[in-house]
């Protein structure tokens, strides 16, 4: 292997010990904890865990998780007027809306009616409008881009004026990651899945982000030795050999890449836990600005 | 010269037409005459020629202009209460405020102020934001990034599955458009002033959009051969043997480029005429949408 490992597992610990030492203070000079709402509509199993584990990470940084559970046939005024008293409420510093919703709810009008100081998830449509424009920020990006943004930071491989290559523009990660790196100074290649040469396009980048929901799609061949490969998939494939008899795996071929890319984050262990750090800390920094820390 | 001409003047004269035809069946059929409010704050002279144009060519077209010419000290408030009045009017179908404003003026408010069913200028944060995405789509599109992409099907360019080069990720111009082409289904690449290579990057393009604000600096060596190059730029450069000592031009090096490339927008008479045209043309789709036609 000559790639460094983009740790997220490891960089994610230090960030919810740096959002936990900083919580603390803020209890200590402000009296405020950080809340976050997590608002989860219905029992799907998967929504659920990922609910419960930012739940348990908000505590264990030292913040408050409001968890909202609600019926799943909660009707759209209802869950409006959810979001509404969680907006109204001092103690609460993020909202966060588990999506997908059931069918019935209107994920748009939901995420518009979250308070923008208050929209730590960055989803708003306001805050996608403002993460695309130059020269406008969005109060908060969101945590799955801003965790790939931060792990290039944190390993020190330089955006500005490289090339960026990002394969999927998926709404959730594709599409805001491209747009991060494109407003700190990357030049910008975005390709579909139906895109002809993606791995000649793949192999123009100095970092490369795969989000194209194909199992370990991005070759060996695929990368420009020394680029820093980002890997946001997540999924399982057959694996006799595995002790559960599958094993997860990302977008990139990792035993392959990891000979020629200069970094490259694993799956498991790479972007994920990264979201939820990313979550933290703009929870963190949604409690500071209400008192002007 | 090999290259064919992308005429945003022919082919806005045939929108117009168009439109005119429309326009008119919509006043025989519903007794509806499409309607376009054009704010304008202060008396820049650019602004007031570009209104204007845009007023006189909304008449010829059969629709009617309203004019709400403001007085430039006038406060945000009185600005967002002349907002609210032509939402409110059944006869405005479409409000366009002449950008820039002001600098005491906030624009964003401004912006998102409008009537999202009546943003024919497409610049609501809400259209911005279902510009961005995929799988959304916005009330309508901005109107020069539009014009762009209307030249291309007219001419009968192929977008989906090609490569498309955006020099210059401006808010007004090439970010909408490289969105479009992106969710048209070409592989985008955007590139900034300072990127290295501009050139090299520039030549992969089968459709090459130049918004960088540089007189004649896309050259004939930048463009493959065949390519689909639309020049968004407009500037005067000093040119002894025209007549007024000065020469139009855009970012593209127009007498280099026409004899490598496929398709050639002119300047002036490519992007900038055809931007009027898709404001007339969202105004009736406006008017059109408002009965249901």
């Amino acid at each position: 292997m000559t790639a460094e490992l983009l740790d997220g597992r490891a960089t994610s610990s230090t960030i919810r010990q740096e959002v936990k030492a900083e919580a603390e203070q803020l209890k200590a000079q402000h009296d405020v904890v950080p809340g976050l709402a997590t608002v989860l509509v219905g029992g799907d199993p998967a929504s659920k865990t990922y609910v419960s584990m930012k739940e348990r990470q908000c505590e264990q940084a030292g913040m408050r998780a409001f968890g909202r559970h609600l019926p799943a046939d909660i009707s759209q005024e209802e869950l409006l007027g959810e979001i509404e008293a969680l907006n109204a409420d001092p103690g609460v510093h993020g909202i966060l809306v588990q999506l997908p919703l059931p069918d019935h709810l209107d994920e748009d009008q939901t995420l518009a009616a979250i308070d923008l100081d208050k929209d730590v998830d960055g989803f708003h449509p306001l805050n996608i409008a403002r993460l695309t424009l130059q020269d406008v920020e969005p109060t908060f990006a969101p945590c799955m881009p801003l965790g790939c943004i931060e792990l290039l930071d944190r390993y020190d491989v330089d955006i500005k004026g490289k090339e960026a290559v990002v394969l999927g523009p998926t709404n959730i990660v594709g599409l805001p990651t491209a747009l991060l790196l494109l407003h700190r100074g990357a030049a910008l290649n975005v390709c579909h899945p139906h895109t002809e040469d993606l791995a000649g396009i793949s192999r123009r980048a100095d970092i490369l982000v795969a989000a194209i929901d194909e199992p370990r799609m991005v070759k060996g061949d695929w990368v420009k030795p020394g680029a820093a490969v980002i890997d946001v998939g997540w999924g399982r494939v057959k694996d006799e050999t595995a002790e559960k008899g599958y094993r997860v795996v990302g977008n990139v071929d990792f035993d392959q890449v990891k000979e020629v890319a200069g970094h490259i984050t694993p799956v498991p262990g790479g972007t994920g836990p990264m979201t939820i750090a990313m979550l933290l800390q703009n929870t963190l920094l949604s409690a500071k600005r209400s008192v002007g820390a």
